[in-house]
This record gives structure tokens, sequence and C-alpha cells, in this order.
């Protein structure tokens, strides 16, 4: 089954071993960005993955492209327009200092897409799955548009539609409010990756149990068939514990909750485990229980990756979820 | 006698090893520009300068005036706000294949900067002399608007004004032109650093003799105590020619033209240049022979450095002028 | 056109910043070989280009085929397997001191190919051109009788074929000479790109002049409808110079001789000769100055790029081609 | 309040990656030293900071205060002389490896300085505080003298003084013990920074309960306000504990204890500590349990910081003082 | 006493900063193995080491053995010859992601020796002691007969020798089994170094509790004047245990448990074991008791040194066996 | 036959990729000195060498000698002792910028060397040829006294002596002219390399023809069998000239002047020069013109090694000879 993956992705600039921002002389250089991230792991698991976005017509667009392509994803229904590549500076933290991100990402390909600009019934052919992100409806009303373009005829094409709501308070600048353009977006979504925040600031609901949080927001969008959320403590900016929840035929189906010392790179993992939960519902039968644990533990794997991408293998997660903490060498 | 130098500074991401933009995985990351380079370049020939930009109010805008401080200018006067550092992209080409930039600087601090934010009767206190350039100008109303009122309050401190043209025809984007702006700036100014196609794109001034351009520059602005001009003809990405033009009391001195094989980096070169003018006219008497020699010898040096800014001390430009042709070990 | 480039890729190990084999603690790592090679110059040149080659299924025969498709080539129909990744170290020389290749490509993926195990049915369908060259053949009997296979299925479909003569002395071990080998297969062949040594040692052909030469080949291969050469002078490590060499329709067509000092990477740059000749003989109607004049160029902008990949694009070759020697700073 | 730090600064080479002096190839190149570290960590908390030193008057000298003026410290007052910059090489530990310090240090700039060479009364000029620390009077005669002067010029301009005693049994080499030197120093500072260790070489005081032993050093200099220790533990090289003490007005206030996992560069820490303490005790009213806390919380997140210098603004400490572990993004 | 160790030295590569093989631009280049990862532990522990090996005569092999050399080992007996140079790649793992090699060893110069080809008795001039692994009969019949004359000619020359099992899955692939080639070299050995696996495969010989099957081996081979074994548990990739067990005239000696968190590089930790057991057993009288926990808190360091090699010195270990775990700058 | 090298090392620390001293935040580490570089080459050319010093019983003296020993030189008679590291600063040069070197090697181990610590005649036994030169005598009398030492041994044990003259007007501190101190060494010396600066400084000796110069010297040490001089001319930091004259039975032998273009390090270019001598000169029967041609390709070839080091082989250094200009990849 082919999946599209439809969203912006950036320059990813981090200084290396553990420098501030204020005092490196280098950055690292990667692209990533929620859906392209999806779109890799993906790939990685062996499934058929696309990726389509709007990159500028420069080395940095093309670039871009390249880093998907690399790993297998099929690139060639993605623009080239707009002015300038959006970029985000990451600082990595350790310990007691949290890491920092700040975003540079106005006026990018993506944010100046317009409705109209992507052949959907073109990109969408011979297509199964379409999973974007909350990101794209907050970068600009032309992305907006052209979620709801997509969303519209995916559904008249029956493909399946996977969602995360991926809420980024850094934008929705545009003068409207997730609560004025999610909903109806979601309705058109079968799988919907969120959290408790999400739910409150796109849907109004509130609940203090997880389980009547799911039920509620299960009740508000009845076409949703799985409804998934990611429970993270971090005790230190190296050392955080990772779970999964997966809400499927009105039950609750939690992962074993990973013990993750030692981080190299957090971003990505909610992508990871969304990736996680597409690869298990795309095969069949689905087995929700098993299918949140392989979620979780790819999420957990990706922690081990620098990187936006979870270059993560089968073999590998299955072997976290048999018990394997690392400890061996694989000869 | 203090300089200040006002105009706006980026943070440069350069692949490093001559590796182009499509294929590098990190940036060498180092800040510049045309104006914060002269300042620099002053205090490196034992000038007292000072640097007035406008940062946006984050690490890369902090880093930035750092960069500059390091090297012993001040840069207290400088403003922070703005949403976002201006940066540039630089592919440093090799033989055959040019060097490359890419501009992102649209919406920084300087771009956004509007009249009335800076304070010029505090920021040029004390002050002898004041630098600017037109890519100021060429960034947006409000820039244009500052670099005005900084001139007309300079003027009537009787502080010295320079200007390098500069120009840069990605910029002027915003419905003005340089010949509607530039020359009502240009009558502020006393001396002046240019070439034939800013002449001509800014006053319309075009002659096929250096000799006969230079005086029809004169005429047209009879307040310019000094124009200069450089002359670069590039063999190749890594070997050029340089050399300089000043026009002093009707009479046109040339620097001797320098042969610069296996350059490291040309950028800033010309704010060498300038530099050296600056450094020379300060010192009385002012001998325009001498000047121009220094003022091309140093930016000879600068294609010598890495980074935007020409760290080369005075014994280093006059070791180059009395001949030593760089073949020596410098023990 | 769809054009297929089959041959082998390894992984090139090459100390940074010049450093010798003997003293290097780290090593920069791409991916290379002379028909991957041609295969990305043409997606880079703007065609659609496909890669088939044989590598071990371990993460660097994965890492390969990205490296490949990271450039816009379809490697789909690669095939995984074999012992081993085929490798060769590089020690960049500078001025008077030789660079130096230390292959160790013995029983890799394409050494332990065999006929049979590529469907080339399938892999040619929908193409226009195969490229291969000299080195497949030398690697083993398995990769002989593969291209032999290929060759013939490609002219019973009518495919172009294009051949790199490419010999390698330190190949050609297991049993067979390249003149017991090479004939038959340039049988099938319409464009040849070779030189005096080679025709030599492939064919007994040897001439003093290059005009005879070039008809000797002909005559004796009268299906060829091409045949190229090229030709370098080696001042130094540092600074070659380059040309090319067309013959068609009995006629010899030079492109001018390109200087190259301050060269970063010569790697390829036959290679980057080769797809510039592809290119110009798919595109409709042939002019053979112009098309060796491209070649030549490209070939040129290929010792400026690092690695073994020429990422040059036609915008800089035909600059080149109009007497842009890369003095000049492209803003 | 202007605040004067005075001592040496060194050249800090580290080899990267963890790697043992034994076996690196490259070292990482930053300046620090107790007091300029203070300097630095004053001015990033918003403070008015000068640096004062004497280096030798070549790259490294200049390139030493380059680093300090860097992030926003005056040096103007500093003193170019002396043969050699001071230097230490720092191998970091890990685990169950400790870090190692091997200082290269003698005959350095601050080594030769002499009394009468810095002309104390226009250095503190508009100060309010001075800060000084043990190391320099464990330098050299001349250093010590040097010492005295500025502190007796600043008690006579009634500037607040502070002091820690920072040991090093490296030092004291040229015929005079700490107890000789030491006690008439103290005499003149308001403000103290020590441990048992030193408090016992200096000053003979031995005490088995911290309470007793704070107010012995009390009872010992009677002018002194305010008294404060550091408390360390060490579970590994990158797992460390952290606390601070402070004496005031005959009571003991204890910060929390920070529990330090994955430790960067505890080099600076102590500093980082110093540099609270009189951030906090120059703001009114002075409340001994938040300032104690304060410099602890700033401590700590030296330990996140590579280089001597501590690069956390307020808004960081803060966010730990007030529970933030590290675990989150800060995007 | 001099002490020759014999067998296979390789070429490792490995990404940087935990990079993935399939991400990675860059290798990190050592040389280990595991016999000379024993000579150079012995040389830094201050015994007179010697290296036998063969490598071909071209820069890599020259690098091998020049690293081993560096660190004061005598390597002139080693022969050049062979193919290739045997390389492994590694991938450190961290956290939950494990470590993982891949070999790529076969026709190396070790893999290509035969019978006859090392002057034995020459080589084993002034000698005391003899090391070798289980690894050298693993790679080929002509290494295994090169390993049966050392032993026979050391035998005869009285000369003390040890064995390291190093059972590799990986290897033994041309023909014979470790049962089948094993027993009759451990014949000839006095101190073994194993572990249960191997005692299984090569021997036989299981049973459940380490005293009984150190009785079990000790009852096999009856000249064995000491047998060792290891312990480790993996928590994570980042954070295991290290203790070691000598059996000695009958008894069984326990080393402490070391815990290792935030470990740099495993691999050579067994060897780093094995040189400690030497060193202790050459040094008279032997201290079971104090040999095995010698060796093991060197085992324990050498997760704190980059590359194969542990360089740790004397002091070190000792003061980690007087329970310094670390925490302390040693200045 | 052993030739024993006896000098200072010191680590010398340059930034990378030609950035300046006052910008770099990394230092390249590599180990050299005269002597050392000497012998290093001896080895690399198939000689025995052995190579005695004074270094700090520290890691960086232990790195010292492990970096001489690990190209094959036993440095098992040195010395640990002194109390620092001598260790210079290299500024790399380029074009028109002149490479700068910065000592800073005072009290180093060899500068507190004194007489009758060395065993001269256990150090010298089995030793053919002594290898010393004009800086040990600079650094201070102990040193002085140490190389009279060796030399009177050395003469009485008719050892073979050469000297390279290696004037450094930063040493001669202590108090001694050159003229006092060398005249008597070189009494001893049978084979010379000096230049006309030093002949002036040493002996008094000034010629303008080069011929009278060496029959001047010839005539003031009858004893000497050979003197060599070098010739440089250097069009820039990146392109020099490069040739030998050697004389030798009253007659003047000169190499072939050699091109230098794209200089990577030209530091110990003298020293592969002399070690050309020597190997020259050891070889039986001696031709002059040989010799010398082999000396200086020898050292044209060390400008293309990075680090203090020759490691050139004799392969590459007779390629030159033979018209090898480096243009050619040697596969």
């Amino acid at each position: 089954m082919r999946t599209v993956c439809f969203g912006e992705i950036m320059l990813r600039l981090c200084p290396p071993d553990h420098l501030r921002l204020l005092q490196t002389t280098t950055f690292e250089a990667v692209y990533g960005g929620s859906e392209a991230n999806v779109a890799v792991s993906l790939a990685q698991l062996g499934c058929q993955a696309a990726y389509v976005t709007r990159v500028p017509d420069n080395e940095l667009g093309h670039a871009a492209l390249g880093a998907v392509a690399r790993f297998g994803v099929d690139t060639t229904a993605s623009l080239f327009g707009g002015e300038r590549m959006g970029l985000y500076f990451l600082e990595t933290g350790a310990g007691r200092r949290s890491s920092k991100v700040l975003y540079d990402r106005q006026n990018s390909g993506m944010a100046t897409l317009e409705g109209g600009m992507i052949d959907w019934r073109t990109v969408l052919q011979h297509t199964g799955w379409l999973h974007w992100s909350g990101i794209t409806p907050a970068l600009s009303p032309g992305a907006a548009d052209a979620i709801l373009e997509a969303l519209q005829i995916a559904a008249d094409l029956q493909i399946h539609i996977s969602c995360d709501l991926n809420y980024r308070d850094k934008l929705w600048k545009y003068g409207k409010t997730p609560a004025q353009i999610m909903p109806q977006l979601i309705d058109y979504t079968d799988v919907l990756l969120g959290d408790a925040n999400a739910f409150d600031l796109y849907f109004g609901i509130q609940e203090n149990s997880e389980a009547a949080l799911l039920q509620r927001v299960a009740a508000r969008f009845p076409q949703l068939r799985y409804i998934a959320m990611s429970s993270r403590a971090g005790h230190s900016a190296s050392h955080n514990t990772y779970g999964g929840v997966l809400y499927a035929g009105q039950h609750v189906f939690h992962s074993p909750t990973y013990e993750l010392p030692d981080i190299l790179d957090r971003i990505g993992s909610g992508d990871a485990f969304m990736a996680g939960l597409i690869v298990g519902l795309q095969r069949a039968p689905a087995d929700p229980q098993e299918i949140v644990t392989f979620a979780a533990a790819a999420a957990a794997l990706k922690h081990y990756v620098k990187g936006d991408f979870n270059l993560s293998v089968e073999t590998e997660i299955r072997s976290l979820m048999n018990g394997n903490m690392g400890g061996r060498v694989n000869r």
C-alpha cells in the first residue's frame, strides 16, 4: 500500500557536541519535518512511501528532497517554489539544561503554498493512505486550503487518512485559531494521534482521566477508527520515559513504558510513533496491543538516532519489544 | 577619533572544505556584513570603532554582536528587535567553479527597523566619523529612513561621513530604485567608494574612462572630498588581481595591482579596502598615494583570512606594501 | 528517455585535508563508481536515470544505493547480495605528490554476481539507453556474463548502448584478458569512450595520430556511431588541462582545452565527460562540436566538486562554455 | 554597579570527544580562568563587568581578551606584557575515569606582573565591586603585590570586595605559603567563598561541623559580611551532586542539593556559583536563602555548558530553581 | 619478562558522534585486534611487549603496525604480506540501541598466513610469555597451523602460554569446528580466559554453576595453572556492570563488580582484563585475589578509553581499586 | 647502519583550514623538531634510526615519543624529565599571507637538560652515525654541554657526525652567542648543512658567491667531508622553489630547482633534505650529484605532507627525480 505524507520540511541547524547557539562556530545540517519523518520511517519499515511538499528551487530545496529520497521515499510529486527554505535552530540540551528550538520558518515554500497548486488527483493515484499533521493548516490560509483539498479528494478516493495533531504555539499566527480550522479537517480522518493539550485547544475537550478523554474525542469524531496518544516523562534532558496508548473499538491499549537513558536526539520520536502505528494498522489483522507496543518501541529507538529521521529497522524494534535493552554488542 | 559604522550583520553559513550546498552536512558559521566588517578592520588597525545595528533578541542576535565585540568594537549602542536574524549561505568556489551566495535576509532586524528607533544624538556623541553603505537603504523604507536620520544628525554634528555604494541587485525590492533614494543620501557624504555599475544605477553617470567617470561623480556631488574605486580581475575562483583608485583634489591615484593566487575567502575584501581608506584619511596629513596603496594592500590580505572580517594588522599590511609576497615564514 | 547505468559502486574512504593514508585518523566516506557517477550526472542534467548494481544487504549496501537515489536516480532495480561492499582508499595528492588509489573490491556484490541473477527484460522496460563500462567484465566471469546478457537483451529491445572502456590494470585477474572479452561486447555498442591504451589492450589497435586511431577503431567496429576520447595533461596533482574529442560521421571534433588550476577532486571527471556525451546525443539534433564541448566543460567542472559525483548543473556548464572562468561571485 | 574582576586567564586545550591526551590529534581551544569566568557570568546575568589581567602581546593574548569581550565584558583596562600565555591541558573524564588537568602556566603575563604596573585608581573608577581569588597571590611575589595594591586602593575607595579562596596545590611555589600571604588580603574582603581545606591551609582553621567552621572563619575575619561554601559529591566523572551554603548574619542557609547526571563540563562551576552570589548580593534587599539557591542553580547549569564560561541566563537559572529538571524541549 | 602476542589486527572504522552506519559521512579510524590490544595494555603497564602479525605491505598495513608501536610495543617481528587489510565497521550504540559490528576481514594478511612463514625460534628468543587467542585458528587452516607451530616451539622453549578463547561465530567458516581444533591447542596453554559459551562450543563442557564449570575445565586440561572468566550485565548500551573470576589452586576468586555508567567504548575490555591477568601473574608472588581485582579494574577503565586499546596506567587502575569512582578532577 | 638523532621535540599546535591564531577554536596537534624529523625520514627511507631527547614524564612527553616511534624510530634511549613540554604555534599562511611561528619552548625537558644526564657510551653503542643541529646548543648551557659530550664520545667511537646549523634567532638567550659555542662543536662534525646567514653568524664567514662561501667554510673546518646548502625562493606562501647544493671533494654539485606550487606544509623540508643527504652518504659509493638530487627531491615532496615529518618513501622520491610532476593518479 502506497502512503503519501504531506507537510513541511525544514533545514535543521544544530551546534555539534552540545555547544550552545551562543558559542558555536559550526552547525550540523539535516533536513526534517513531522510528515517527512513519518515518510522516512515508513520506507525504513518496508512500506511504499511518498512525500509531498513545496520547497524553493535552490540548492537547499533540492537537498531537502534528496535527504528524504535517500531513504527510499518517492519525492517526485513535490513542488518547487516559494521564497525561502524554512529552517530551525536546535540547541541540544543535556542533564539539567533543556533542549531549545528556534524556528525560522516564515515565508517558506509551504507557508506560501496556495489552494490549487497541487494536483491531488494525480498525486493520490495508486495510493491507499494519506498522512498529514496539524502543522500544515497552522502555517497559512493557503496551506490550510491545500490540506482541505487533499482530504476531500482522498475521501473521494476512499483513501485511509491519518493525522498527528502536533500543536505548535509559535504557529497559528495568521488570524485563525486551531478550533476554527481543525475540526472540519479531522472529520475526514480515521486515525488520530494527539495529546490532552491539543484535544483542548482544537476541540475544547478536557477530561482528567485518559480513558474519558479518549472516549470524548471518539464521541466527537465518530468516524475515527483509532485514537492514539503518547506519554513522556522527562527526568532530565538526557533521560526520559516514553509510552503509547491506543484507543480502538472502545478499548484502551497501553504499551510498556520504556526507560530512556542517555538520549541522543528526541526530535522526531512522535513521528516515529505515528509511523509505527500506520505500519501496524496497514497490516492485517490489526492487533491493537501489538501495534501500540510496536509504535512505542519504534519511538523509543528514535531517541538513539541523530537527526529527525528514525533510521531503525523492524528487527531492531522487535528486539527491543523482546526485552533486549541494548546492552549487547550485535556482532 | 571614534568611528561609528551602521548597517546589517548576518549569520553566514558556509559548507566546509569547498563542499557544495547540495552535498554538505555541516556549515561553518560566522557573522558578517559590510559595515560590521569595516568596524572590525578599523579596530584591528588601532582605531576606536563602534557598530550600530538591530538584531533579534535571541541567541543568534547576541552571538552576532559578540562576534564583532570580540575584536574590540563597541557594540553597546546596537538595538535588539525584529523577527529574525538575516542570514546568507556561501558556497566557496574553486578554480573554474564560481563562489555562490544565497541571501535569506528578509524580515531581519534591520529590514524591520523604522525611523526614530535609534537615538542618533546619543549614538553619535564623541564621534568623529560615520560610515554607512548602500545596502541599508536598499533593505526597506524604514531602514532608508533611519540612515537619512543618521546622516542629518551627523551633518549637524559636523561628523565626517563615508559611504560604500555596495549595490546588491537582490535588494531594492520595496518599490523604490536606488536612483530615487541614494543621491540625497550621498549629498551628506564626503568620502565615497563605488564602481561604474553603481554610478550608473544610482546616479545615471556613465563614462568609458575611469578618470572621466570620477570627474563626473565629483562634479555631481561637489561636497565629496574623496572618491574611490577598486578594480578586480578574476582569472579563476582562486586567483584574482586587485587594485584600488583614489580620486582626490582632482587627481587620480592608483595602487599597485596585487596578484592574488590561492585565495581563501574574498568576501569582505571591499570592506577591508574601505577601512584602509578611512584609517588613512583619519591620519594627518593624508597622502592619497600612500592611502590607496595601504587600502589595496589591506584588501589584498583579506583574501587570505577566512570569514568576513579582515584580521590583518598594520605590520602585515606594511610588509606587503614593502614587497613581502608571503614566501617567508615569520618566526 | 530513461537511461539505465549498470556497474559497481564502492565505498570510497579518503583522508581529509590532504592527509596521507599513513597518518590519518579519520576518513571521509562517499560512494562512487564509474557507472553510478554517470547516472547521477544524468539526473543532475535533467535526464531520467536508473542505476543497477548488486550490493550486500547491510548498512553499507543500503547507504550506497541511498547516495545515488539522493540525487534523483532510480535505484529500485538493484539487487542485494554478495559478501561485502567493495571499497577503495583514496589519498588525494597535491602539487608534486600524486593522488593514490588503493582498491579493495574483491568478493564484492558485483564481483560475485552471476549470469541470470538480473531480470534484464524487466529492468530495461521503458528504457531508451543502456550505459556500461569495461570495469564490469573485468571483475569476474559472472559479471562478464551479466553484462553480455544485458547487451543482448538491450540489442533485442533496440536500446541505445554506450560504453566507457575504463581500463583498470588491477582488475582482469580471473584468467581472461580484455582482448578475449571486450570485442564481442563492443559489437553491441554504438557510443564508445576510450583512450589509446585501451584501444591497444582491448583491440590491439595502435596508431600514432589521433585521427588514424579513431578511424581504425571505427573500421573495426562499424556499428559505432560515435567514438570519444579525452586528453589530460597533468602539470601537477593540483593543476591539469582537459579536453575532449568526438569522432562522428568520419569527422573529428575537438573541444577547447580547459586549464584546470587548484583541482579539488578529479575522480569521476571521465564519467562526467561520458554523461555529457550521453545527454548531448540524446538531444536532437546532435551537433558533435557542441556535444564534445559540453561534455568537456562538464568534465572540467567535475574537478571542482568533491566526491565521485559531478554535482554541476546545466547553467554552470553553459556558463563555463561561455567563457566564465570562475572569477565572479554568483550572488 | 560596575564589577571589576582581576586574575589570570589561560588558553585551555582539551582533546575532543573524551579522547585522552595520549591519543588526541586535535585540541579544542577556549580561554578561561577563575576571575574571567566570574566576569563573563556577571555580564550574562546583566551586570556591568570589567576584567583586568596581563597577557602577552601576541595573537594568543589578544584572543584571550577577545574571548571575554565577546560576552560583553569590558577588557580595555587589561595590560599586554610577559613572555607567554599561560595554558592548561584538560582531559575530560567519563564514568570511572576522572578528568585531569595539566597546568603549564609558569612565566605567564600574570606570573611576571609586578607591583605598580597597574594603575588601580584609574581601573577602579566608577566601580562598586572588586572580585579576586586566591590564585593570583599564589602565582608570584609580583602578583601578590599587585593584588595587595588593588585591595588597598579598593578599600580606600569603599568598594565591595569578594574573594574565592581557590586553593591550587600546584601553585605557591615561590617560597611563600598561603598562610603567610592570604590572611592580610582577606582582611580587606567582605564576601568570601572557600572550603574546609582552604580554611585549614590558609588560616589554620579546622572544625568538624560546617556551622562551627563558618563561625570560626567569621570570628577570625569579623569584617566578612558573607561566607559561602559549596559541597559536591562525585558519584562518577559524569554524575555529581552540588549544593551551596551561605553564612550571613550568624545564620547558615543551604541551597537544595542538585543532582547532576550526564555532566558536560564542570570546570568553572565554582566561578558560576561565585558570580551567582555577587549578583544576588548586589541586588537589594539581599535574601540569603534566595541568593544561595540562585548561585547553586547557576553552578548546576554550568555543568551543562562547555568551556570555562557559564553561558546560562537568568531565566534558565530561575527555571531550574522552579523545578524544571531539563526534560522539556523549550520551543 | 618479554611477552609476545600473536594475532590479527584490523582497521576499525567507526562513525563519529553515535551516527549510524547508514547516515555517516565520515569514519574514525583506529587499529585494533584482541592480541594487539593485549600487547598495548602490557606496554602501558610497564611490561616489555612484542606483537607479531601479518599485514599487507601497503599504507594500511604500515599504519596498523605503527599504531601499536606508538605505545611502546616491539612490532619488528611482524610480516608484511597478504592481499588486504582486515577491517571492521563499528556502530557505537547508546541507551536502548545496541552497538553493532560488521566484520570485513576475509583474505587478510593473517587469513592467508601459512605454516612455516614465521620463524618462531627467532621470534620467541628472549621471551618468557606467549599470548594467543581463539580468533587466530578460526581464520583459516594456515592460521591454525601457524598458531600450532608457535605453541609447540614455545612449549619447547618453556615459555608461559596464555589464551583468550574469544569465540566469534562469524568465523570458523573454513570447514573445521572449534571442537576439532581448539583442544589440542589448549593442551599447550597454562593460563586460560573463557566463558560458558566457549567452554561448551570448544570443549563440550556445560555446567550450571560457575564453580563446577571451572572445575570441569580444570579437570579437562590439567596443565592449566589459571582459568579466568569475566561477567558482564548490560543494562543498556551505555551502562553495564563488569566483574572477573579467577580459578587458581582449586579456589575461585571474584573481583568486585564494577558499575559502569556512561560507557565510551567497550571494545577491548576483555583484552584489558586479559592483560591485567598477565601482568599480575608475571609479578611474584601471585596473589589471585589481588590479580583478578586488578584485571577487572583495568577492564572497567577500558570502557572509558576510545579505540580498542586500554590507555590506562597502573596508578589509575589502583586508584579505582581504592574506591576512587571518578568524581574528582585530578589536577 | 644505526643513526642516532639528538635534539628537542615540541608539540606543534596549528589552527586548521588556514584559520588565523586570533580566530581559531581548535588546534591540530602534531609533534616535531628538527632532529626528530630527520630520524623519522631516515626510518621511512629504510634506515635504522634512533632518537634521543628529554621530555617531561607526562602524557605530552609520552605522546611525543610515541609519535616518533610510530614511524619505526627507536626512542627507548630518551629521557623523561624537565618541567614542561616545549611547544610552538604555527599559523599556516596562504598566498600573500606568510606563515607564522610562535615559539613557547622555554624550560622544556631539553632546555633543562644538563651534562652527564645522558649515558652517551650506552646510547651510541652499535651506532654508525650521529646527527645533531645548532638548535640544541642554542637552548641552554646544559644542552650545549650535553651535545659536546655526545660529540666527544662519538668521535672517540669513530662515529660519523652530521650537523644542520639551523639558526633560530629567538634562541641563544642564555648569554652565549653561536660564535662562542658552535665552532668547537663543528670541529667534530664531518657533514654540515648550513646557509649564508648561519655561516656568517656562527663563523664570521661572508662571501658573495656560493662557491667561495663553501670553500671558505671547507677551509675553516678541514675535517668536513661534505657541506650542503639549500636554496629557496618564495613567490608566495603557497608557491616556492627549492634546490640543493652539495660541496664534496672541492666540487659544487647542484640539484635541479623544483617548482613547488600549492604547498601544504613546508615545515621540516630542510630536515627532509638533511635526511636525504644522510641516506645518500651512507650508501656506497657516494655519488654527490645523485645524492644532492635525491635530497632535494625528498625536500620537495615534504612540502606536500602535513606535519613536521616527511612521510615520503623512496619510490616516490625517485619518481619525482624521474620527472613525474604529480599529475597522474597512482592507482
